[in-house]
């Protein structure tokens, strides 16, 4: 995995991929999936919806730290096994084979299997909404790597495959942020 | 365009496509194109980033109502037409030869060529952050549509087109809500 540069990772949220997120409650990483996520500005600030229910989320609130990895189409049952297990009674490293690389700005570990990385700290928790706001400090991506196509949730259990790309750089040029 | 229930509004903005928003702002309908939403949750309610630099954020806060409609890749270059003009000069639906249909239960008009339609009421602002809370009120959906490939912004230029479609239904049922 190469560094990536800040200005570039909102454009791993911005499609709206099933994401992977990691976290350490002190003492261990736990995963979780999400779908509900939202980029909120270009330097980038992300939101995630998250609350209670979840085992991940009490290490937020606790350690203000995550990584938010972009997993592609060939684990996505991994993925769902990610979704539909507890990190209160799983090493969900171990039982899906993902291997934990050390961040290098936050405790939580990227995933070496994943596409894309990016290393967050949590500015506010919106406590009415479940709203956990985030701020990228470091990414990256695995250039290398030849399966790019992420998945999207539908929610009635099915996922959406990236398909092809088309191109309108010239069209939205007035509304790109600099440097992209 | 037949009545879509409630319960499945949110399968259309989980998977993260680029959206069209409707507003009235007393006087005209206007549209803006986004691409920061999130569910936040099944029932559904929405939140999507906006501010002060866009005209139809005045019209959200003031009537507190829009229509989140969402377009197929046939409607990409009008999608972005709408997303790089401003409703201060310009009579969207006009120009980029739209049609308004009016809705059941909000005063913003609905999108005829959209392949759905969402109506929505604004039940907060989170002010610091931007975020504005929707809650549905009422769904529509084109079901005779052909096309139903949505796109997904990369945010540097690029779209991302529907691909293939995976079933995990069987491994997905204890997550998904009753009666999706």
């Amino acid at each position: 995995m190469r560094q990536l540069d800040l200005s570039k990772a909102f454009t791993l949220i911005e499609p709206g991929p099933v994401v992977l997120v990691t976290t350490h409650d002190g003492e261990k990483d736990n995963i979780m999936t999400i779908s509900w996520t939202m980029v909120m500005d270009f330097t980038p600030v992300f939101a995630i919806t998250t609350g209670e229910w979840n085992h991940s989320f009490a290490a937020l609130r606790q350690n203000r730290e995550c990584v938010i990895a972009i997993p592609t189409v060939d684990l996505l049952d991994k993925v769902i096994g990610i979704g539909t297990s507890s990190g209160a009674d799983t090493n969900k490293f171990a039982k899906f084979k993902l291997t934990p690389v050390p961040a290098r700005l936050v405790r939580p570990s990227l995933i070496k299997e994943c596409l894309a990385n990016i290393e967050c700290k949590v500015i506010d928790i919106v406590e009415k909404h479940n709203i956990v706001v985030l701020e990228a400090v470091a990414a990256h991506i695995d250039s290398a790597r030849k399966e790019k196509r992420t998945v999207h949730a539908v929610g009635d259990g099915t996922f959406i495959v990236d398909g092809r790309k088309i191109d309108r750089k010239k069209m939205m040029a007035s509304k790109l942020p600099a440097g992209i």
